[in-house]
């Protein structure tokens, strides 16, 4: 059963049960490229404008891209994308796995899921059919022994099962999707959404592969992967996993510590990943086809023993549930990503969550009367864990917390407000804006919120940076590089620039170690050679910067159609206050800086001045419906 | 010798004799990457708004592009930018030859020409050094003779002279700027900017070469140039020069005649190149390190008699002289060739000009009395070719018409208005807008006049073009070819998009029959694997776009500062009558569809609806200052 870009996509009615397939033709796949990009077209058209992100009207994309399922690292990644009910703007999450090339072997792109279901319900997906199927015996349980009763149910150990936990049956505003019980597409709380439908999983299987437009070029592209892995700048992922390069941040104060409070952390080598090889490492595990193997297992003992099943912290994860919290403790941060995992929250955002909590705590504004006796000073490993199990039960102030620190501030009052953290209500991600300064922009202005995947970071572009590195941005028109805490008009067109490329990268459903324009193990040129010898399209560096312009003008539009406007392209309060020690100690973000970086990023961008698409700009990405549709 | 892309630019200053040398930064030249585009930096800056063309004021730029010189086909030309006293608007004009290789090799990638001198001079540059001569005894003479002239005055044979012929000196509107007696900067007047200058040639010698980045793979490259050049589509004008495809043109009612009233001519055959081939083609003649050698050198007895040293004609001089004209008489045309070469007048602007003079004797609004005896009606060969002397000498009317034909209508007056066929008061090259429709557009958009060399035209996308056409135009992200007749938003989209492309050929100096998104002998990832082997740039196709686009929008700026606004990228009358005769008949451009289509045009370009850079999109090409000089 093969099939190539032409592919077919399911739509799931789960009001009425009604299950059909749709297949667009090749011009439609070539637009987007598939993934987070093809289903803008399907939000942008379907999700009605102030649509309640948990009720009926909201629809659920995942997807993959036109390379999923091809015999070559970093393509085997699914993207959640629906109205946000973190953000209230468009929600994105991507994540890897084996499952995103299951559902592609099973015959499909992408599912649209629209409606509310009744009662629970999980999606068979098999070799080009579909059907849903009851759930009820499923609903309350964790991923681990969800995806263990459906394999036993259905039969087949090989099924891969994207799920939710009972953190987005419960609709925690920070519920995620999890697939192989440890992979999540993690943000904007997308498995909330897919809790209100009462879908619990989408459980696949398929016999089929992508039919190659020319096999011997893609192996020849695998291969030289292979030869040049270690020679890459992903290899330390491999070694150390993501947490591998703590020692870097902490070298340059930008190790986010005790809430934003400090950029670096006194306790970051027992913490960093290469002290998790020396120690709780079981194995390394990887994603469908993937040489890299950069995730991690674990296996800990005593108060906080996990299950291996549940993989182990990436560094997102460590440094949220870690630095953030002030907490050196690699088994805590472990028990608590088993947690997240099992119960299917974003580490990020409930880490973040935690550690806004503790800096209230610390601050007087929650005492032990609103903790439930819980001591929650930073550095308590013990409360941190007691506090995500709580957020994942939704129990005591965890019930609150679920709702997310930006929530959570304005019931709390009394000045919690200006110790939150977030992008569009979302969660700042692990990596310090005072240290590397186009993150204060691109976490304001991306459309799903505060994003760390979403562009290349400072250090690739300055001048000390590798000239390999520096030759590769200058394709982009990239020929000016800036210190990494310069947010000049250059650092602005970086950001912008860089942001396109990444953006294709979420359409083409590839991974941003693996693929990218500076550092991954693949350059945009050979990823041009891959794009083609997949689909057989003669593509370029210049069709995937417009492929990736459309995704980001069609997200930023949908924000437009819900009322987002500059004001929500805000930064917190706490990057205009100084950080605290290390190399970073006494520096912040000026508001007049930021506000300057992001009117200039606007007019790059071919946008007004309250961050919205012009009519000329969608025109000129083949985007003239979208204008329609904000014109309307 | 050796020098890359950062080279020297000489400036000189007629006005003084003030010669001084320049030496800009690499990030100078890879923002433009040379030629027309680099001119555009000195013009915007140096050029006062509202400057005379003709007076000291106006600047004169002469230039290259990094890839010139450099040992592979269809690299040396030279460009000629100035304020354009035929347009008003900004002026440029392209030429290869020996010249622009020679030029480089004496170290030099540009020359910026100011002020006024008091007597006739020439510039002398040899070898990194230049000198102003006096050329009192070169004045009045035709170019074969000032070629030969100098030659023997500096002792070298090997010389290569750019200069201007009588017509530049009696500031002809038309008057170009010719190299090797054959090879003309033709259009938009530039030679008449040269002649109010005072400045009769530039004579250059240089022992240098271009210094390679890699010099083994642009060996490789050439190499593939040599062996693939008799299967590439430049093949047909090896064999029969530009006017081989002739009968294409004319199958499809393409060819312009009698002053643009009918698309087919019936002596298309006796002007045909294949007939030029069989009859008076005395060798085939070619630029600097390229192997295609697409240039005629033609030999006549009679009449007509030629002399060889001026080449032979090229298809735009066949149609203008020929077809527009209602003459079938290759012997006649290869004079009027000579005349214009000799003399330095453009063929396009010269013969389409008497075949409007043939229009107005037809009609009757100019009569044997306003041509001095001459029987001026289509298809009279000697008095075309007498014409064309009387245009070159500036007798008789003669002197009227060596104006343009937008001018001399002006003053005739009764109605010769309507018979122009104009883009910017610029001569209509010879293709068809009604049956090429995107030349409808970009004949009367394109800043520097009606040009044929400024964008792909519609046959390439056509869904009958053949597949790898269609799969080197997808690159740039057109997929959804359409007929040659469609003015629809999708063929807008093309236009523009391949006019950035070639705008990108006319910074590198490079030849569009040798290198080019479609047809020709290299595609553009060859090219991009070219500057990089030359330059040692890492560049891609996305950096090319920008490129062109910045030439491209840098000239509009230039026209918008001089009160150009959307009247003046008008369609001229004689479009909207339908053609008469052939595939064509009956058929033609609606001024709504126009009107449309340029409005698309604007909004894809990122400009208002005057047709105006806006301030947002000069900024994201890099050119804040441009929009700073607009909003002064």
């Amino acid at each position: 059963m093969p099939f190539g870009y032409a592919g077919r996509i399911l739509h799931v009615n789960l009001t009425t049960g009604k299950i059909e397939v749709e297949e667009p033709p090749e011009s439609f796949y070539r637009m987007t490229m598939g993934g987070s990009g093809m289903a803008m077209h399907y939000l942008l058209r379907m999700v009605p404008a102030h649509a309640d992100p948990l009720g009926p009207d909201n629809v659920l994309v995942l997807s993959v891209g036109v390379m999923t399922g091809a015999p070559i690292s970093g393509q085997s990644r699914v993207m959640a994308n629906a109205k946000s009910p973190l953000t209230g703007a468009i929600g994105d999450a991507q994540g890897g796995g084996f499952w995103p090339a299951e559902f592609r072997s099973a015959g499909f792109d992408a599912i649209v899921i629209t409606g509310q279901s009744p009662r629970p319900v999980y999606l068979w997906v098999h070799d080009g059919e579909a059907e849903l199927r009851d759930a009820a015996h499923l609903w309350g349980g964790v991923t681990g022994e969800t995806e263990a009763a459906l394999r036993e149910e259905l039969g087949d150990k090989k099924i891969e099962v994207l799920q939710i936990g009972p953190a987005g049956e419960k609709l925690s505003r920070m519920a995620c999707i999890i697939n192989m019980s440890n992979r999540a597409c993690g943000r904007t709380g997308m498995g909330a959404v897919m809790g209100s439908k009462k879908l619990k999983a989408v459980a696949v299987r398929g016999h089929g592969s992508v039919e190659l437009a020319d096999k011997e070029k893609l192996r020849e592209l695998a291969r030289w992967g292979a030869d040049n892995l270690e020679e890459s700048g992903v290899w330390s992922f491999r070694l150390h996993g993501t947490a591998g390069g703590i020692n870097g941040l902490q070298a340059t104060g930008a190790l986010p510590t005790r809430n934003w409070s400090s950029g670096v952390f006194e306790g970051w080598q027992k913490i960093w990943g290469q002290t998790m090889t020396e120690t709780i490492l079981k194995e390394r595990d990887t994603c469908y086809g993937c040489v890299v193997r950069c995730k991690r297992v674990v296996e800990t003992t005593g108060p906080f023993a996990t299950d291996p099943r549940y993989g182990g912290p990436e560094y997102e994860t460590i440094a949220t549930t870690g630095s953030y919290c002030g907490i050196d403790d690699l088994e805590a941060i472990s028990k608590a990503n088993e947690i997240c995992n099992k119960y299917g929250l974003d580490t990020i955002s409930c880490g973040a969550t935690v550690a806004f909590a503790m800096d209230c705590y610390e601050q007087g504004i929650l005492t032990k009367e609103d903790t439930g006796g819980i001591d929650l000073h930073f550095g308590n490993a013990a409360a941190m864990v007691q506090m995500v199990e709580m957020i994942a039960r939704r129990e005591g102030l965890g019930d609150l917390l679920a709702e997310g620190s930006y929530r959570a501030a304005q019931k709390i009052g009394k000045g919690a407000e200006d110790l939150v953290v977030t992008g569009k209500k979302q969660e700042f991600p692990a990596h310090e804006p005072r240290a590397k300064r186009s993150l204060a922009l691109i976490y304001a202005v991306n459309p799903f919120g505060a994003d760390h995947m979403s562009h290349e970071h400072d250090p690739a572009y300055a001048p000390t940076s590798d000239p390999t590195t520096l030759a590769q941005l200058s394709q982009l028109g990239l020929n000016n590089p800036q210190h990494a805490w310069d947010l000049s008009e250059e650092k602005v067109r970086y950001a912008l620039t860089t942001e396109y490329i990444y953006s294709a990268l979420d359409c083409l459903g590839t991974c941003q170690f693996v693929w990218g324009p500076t550092w991954q193990l693949y350059n945009l040129d050979q990823l041009v050679e891959a794009v083609q010898a997949i689909t057989g399209w003669r593509t370029s560096i210049y069709e995937l910067m417009l492929v990736g312009a459309r995704r980001l003008n069609m997200m930023r539009a949908f924000n437009a159609r819900e009322g987002l406007r500059a004001a929500d392209d805000y930064m917190p309060k706490k990057l205009q206050l100084p950080a605290v020690g290390g190399p970073t100690d006494g520096v912040s973000v000026k508001e007049e800086d930021f506000l300057a970086a992001r009117a200039k990023y606007y007019q790059l961008a071919g946008w007004d001045q309250e961050g919205v698409p012009t009519a000329s700009k969608l025109a000129e990405l083949n985007l003239e419906w979208v204008a329609d549709l904000l014109a309307d």
